[in-house]
């Protein structure tokens, strides 16, 4: 296993220090939890954005961490689920007396967790109020989901409930822009290599020298389609096929791209990609309003990209260009 | 070979597309070049800052244009120096009647190629002055390089020297602090795996199951030990011992660090390598100023790290701290 680690039983435990000790003007660690907060949390009066889920997809949560954005990310184990304990630990770090949006990827174990933290905060009077993200257009069902995946488009989600949160808005209408960015995004992804857990050590599953998967989720789960490896054009073609049938912009409506690595592949390799994401955008006369390349939800070390559109309306569009100053994102 | 590329002669002309159709209010192509300069260039009664150097380093150099830092980078082949006549275009591109900085990474091909551009230029009347990074501590001489090799650190220089020049400096003033940095900035790298250039199609070079190599440089030279893969604590310990022995920075003097990934290192491992050098600094009294983690200085998709360490006095750490709005990097 080649990995620069120490133990790996603590992988988990020391990135979090070793996060909050690169940035400390940012971001702290609640004592004797996973859990990363702002600096400055508590902040009275704006409702607590609380997401994360198993460890693994750096930056994704605590890199986002910050002003206009999250106020706080559980670290479960790698691609782990982090437990209720942990999650109501963070729910109590960050609550401002006006609420907690809780902002879960639909994975299983997430959803159950998170929910049993939101019911444990309720009990103490904490008003909680949870969105599900689904954007994950390759399969219906899968090894940890019933009903779609949460992928990258999480990080839209993030964004734009954390700038509408910034304003003062109530937990309701926080609640009520992330279900909206919810219904307008959507993803899919694909992978070369596997990657392999630290405690695992060895891959998670096997692919063949000249072969990828097209659909692949965020933790080796099967995707729709294996067979030998395309081009650059043919994979966004596909990808991006699937995700405008299901999103359905119609023409002259205005999107955000994310094209998100998945830990391995050079920007180089995305960038390329874009272009044809570009290209055939222009063709159905899709006016592209912002692009974000780089990696934002990643798979460890796996070789592979997701492609996520966000249907943009001007409400959605002024959060998404509110400043917003965390590790991962700033603007 | 296991890469999202179309045709591998064509990486670096379809990835410098991708990345203007990405950020066209931050970038553009100057035509028929593979040269990419601010939206705004040239900008008239500012010093104009070029960089740039083999593809293969993204998001060095072209994520750094932009406002506080560079205003143009001129992009070879995958690790190939840029033709002069390339150099030459980003230098007209970007003069706005004060002069041009080229910022140089130590490889001879670079140093010659820049250089000609400069009489090229300098023959229209441009005004040209030139300073070379030679960061790495690692080795002296080297594959591609008569003294030390250019690495990581030259963003710290990017930074800085696009922060002066920014508030209406000098040619020569910006030329100064731009050599300030490369007296106080030094790096050293490790890898775990090679990396491919594309039209090449295979590694170039292998590296064992167990092993992994000390001081190699971003094109895979060779580094100064090669050994079985040691834990992350040990191969910071080694890293920064190089690095403190030659910057020598004294107690109670601040640095700023960054924890450089080469491409298929997960950032969770570059957190984890961030709490050692975190703690083996606190045991020396130096006081870390801020830390910056994540990939800057790239080589495909190797997995590797590398440490740089920049000594900051109240002039450089102003500067460091000024705004910056590129792809890559913001503040």
């Amino acid at each position: 296993m080649k990995k620069l680690i120490n133990n790996p039983e603590e992988v988990v435990s020391e990135m979090l220090e070793g996060f909050v000790l690169a940035h400390p003007k940012q971001v702290k660690l609640v004592p004797n939890t996973s859990v990363i907060v702002r600096a400055d949390s508590p902040i009275q009066g704006k409702v607590g954005l609380v997401s994360g889920g198993g460890s693994g997809h750096e930056p994704s949560h605590g890199g986002f961490v910050g002003t206009g954005m999250l106020d706080g990310a559980v670290a479960g184990e790698v691609f782990t689920s982090p437990t209720p304990d942990q999650v109501y630990e963070a729910i109590k770090a960050v609550d401002g007396g006006k609420g907690v949006l809780l902002i879960i990827k639909n994975y299983t174990g997430d959803v159950l967790n998170f929910e049993m933290a939101a019911e444990l905060a309720e009990a103490d009077g904490i008003k909680v109020a949870k969105v599900v993200v689904n954007d994950d257009v390759a399969v219906e069902n899968s090894t940890y989901t019933t009903g779609r995946r949460g992928i990258a488009g999480t990080v839209f989600v993030h964004k734009i409930a954390g700038a509408l949160a910034e304003t003062g808005a109530s937990l309701e209408e926080v609640e009520a822009v992330a279900n909206k960015v919810i219904q307008n995004v959507r993803s899919m992804g694909m992978a070369l290599t596997p990657c392999t857990i630290p405690a695992a050590g060895k891959p998670g599953f096997s692919i063949g020298d000249n072969e990828m998967e097209i659909g692949m989720g965020i933790h080796g789960e099967p995707g729709i389609e294996r067979g030998e490896i395309k081009t650059a054009d043919e994979v966004t073609s596909v990808l991006l096929k699937k995700v405008l049938d299901d999103l359905q912009p119609t023409q002259d409506e205005k999107v955000a791209v994310m094209i998100n690595g998945l830990g391995a592949t050079p920007l180089m390799e995305l960038y390329i990609l874009n272009k044809k994401v570009s290209d055939l955008l222009k063709e159905r006369n899709i006016d592209v309003y912002e692009t974000f390349v780089g990696e934002y939800m990643t798979s460890l070390e796996m070789a592979g990209c997701s492609i996520t559109l966000l249907k943009l309306d001007n409400h959605l569009t002024e959060l998404l260009d509110a400043k917003a100053n965390t590790v991962a994102f700033k603007r």
